[in-house]
């Protein structure tokens, strides 16, 4: 999916929204785990009642590798199903040496047929370039994480202290590639390292994981992130799928969905971009 | 695999070789092809004539993945061959958000029965710890590769110039686990740093990849990485599997890791370990 596409998407969606498809077997709703393929038919049913709101969808793949071969058979059915105008990202977090990256990149962009795969950059250009220059093929890298442990190394003062870690990540990674097929992952629960992100990278997309579960505020996250194409997939797994864990799961994972829709629709509509 | 029984592992066998698994489909010798399961089929005849040779087996997913839910079942077939005696190890290089960890902890530990997992460190503390503290699991961080690429991040000065990266991220990580837990990877074509990490983390073993098509001097690997207990581990992967690419392979695969075992051999006897 090309840039154009994806911001044809956002526009026609009125949203920013990714649902994450971290599904886990053991949390799979009773009325789903009748069949043969639980978590293929949890993930089938939160995809038809979200697709209308939804520019993205993630897939951890830990998620479904902690399931063995029958855990790749339930993501290639679950990808089968996600719809043609939908970014689909395999949230992999790979990084090796370029022989093994490229073959990561054909297991997730050809094999799998992924639009996007999360990178790690800790092993430097060599293993994020196999992810780029690739028409309509995204490496979303690193950048600055949600998580606690982002604090242990992200942040370190390099360059005599004028960078920190992660802002000269993202600065040299984004001379390797361009806009139209490197994004960075940019973690909502931290507000202001969002501002010095998006001045990093003015016209890169960013994949904002941490809202919901994690804690962060989507206000903040649109009033800090937004750029001219609108540049945020917003990232939400555990509070959709999990919104409810009784008979009405699919119902409260589309109301879930809808809320979270609302201020990017509002937002878009502040900035003129819809 | 507890630290005691792979220092015996390694004694008995005298050896310090890991045997990487990174078998490419179309790499595949022509003997082996005509089965279900080609890579399965060379892999097992690579384990059986390397067997008492080498103390651990390094499958590299990327090669696995790329081939879909067929990789995995050629991956666990191939982990099922693995003698008892040798470290198993996944070369992942996972990261991710200590929810996602713990899945990777549990795919690779669990599911597969793996005893060690490659991970890396840029999300730092709860990425790394789901994978340590468990009796005969190992997680094996990432401390300084040994692709260009490395030379991006990893040597960048922190701190004031004190420390480069990698030399904070191997100190710290060394205080979440133990060198009952924690492995480093440490790669070989930068001896001079191979000096420098042995000084960090005096007492834990080191995965060393980059001897062989990397083009890594094993002499100086031997000499500047060894510790009191042997301490290294040191990878080779394509110069085995493809030492041939004739009927004779696997010959050819068992003459090129005992010409790598003579070496460690000489070097642990000069330090009276065997």
């Amino acid at each position: 999916m090309t840039r154009n596409e994806l911001i044809g998407t956002l526009r026609a969606k009125r949203s920013l929204l990714c649902v994450g498809l971290d599904t886990e077997a053991h949390l799979v709703p009773s009325p789903f785990r009748s069949g043969p393929d639980p978590v293929h038919a949890f993930n089938k049913a939160i995809i038809d009642a979200t697709k209308d709101l939804a520019v993205a969808y993630k897939v951890n793949i830990a998620f479904y590798e902690a399931l063995g071969a029958e855990g790749w058979r339930s993501l290639e059915r679950t990808l089968a199903d996600v719809p043609e105008e939908c970014l689909l990202i395999a949230d992999a977090k790979r990084g090796d040496i370029g022989n093994t990256a490229r073959k990561y990149a054909e297991a997730f962009f050809d094999r799998l047929g992924c639009d996007a795969v999360t990178v790690a950059p800790y092993m430097g250009g060599d293993s994020v370039r196999p992810f780029l220059g690739r028409e309509g093929k995204w490496a979303i890298v690193l950048g600055v994480t949600s998580n606690e442990g982002a604090l242990d190394f992200q942040f370190l003062p390099v360059n005599g202290g004028q960078q920190r870690l992660f802002e000269k990540v993202m600065a040299r990674v984004a001379e390797w590639g361009t806009p139209n097929d490197t994004m960075f992952v940019v973690g909502a629960t931290r507000p202001d390292v969002l501002a010095q992100a998006r001045a990093i990278a003015p016209r890169h997309f960013f994949l904002v994981p941490g809202v919901g579960a994690q804690g962060g505020d989507l206000e903040q996250v649109l009033e800090l992130g937004l750029n001219e194409d609108g540049g945020l997939l917003i990232n939400s797994s555990r509070s959709i799928l999990y919104a409810s864990k009784g008979n009405d799961a699919i119902a409260a994972a589309r109301n879930e969905a809808e809320r979270l829709r609302g201020p990017m629709e509002r937002a878009l509509r502040v900035r003129g971009l819809i």
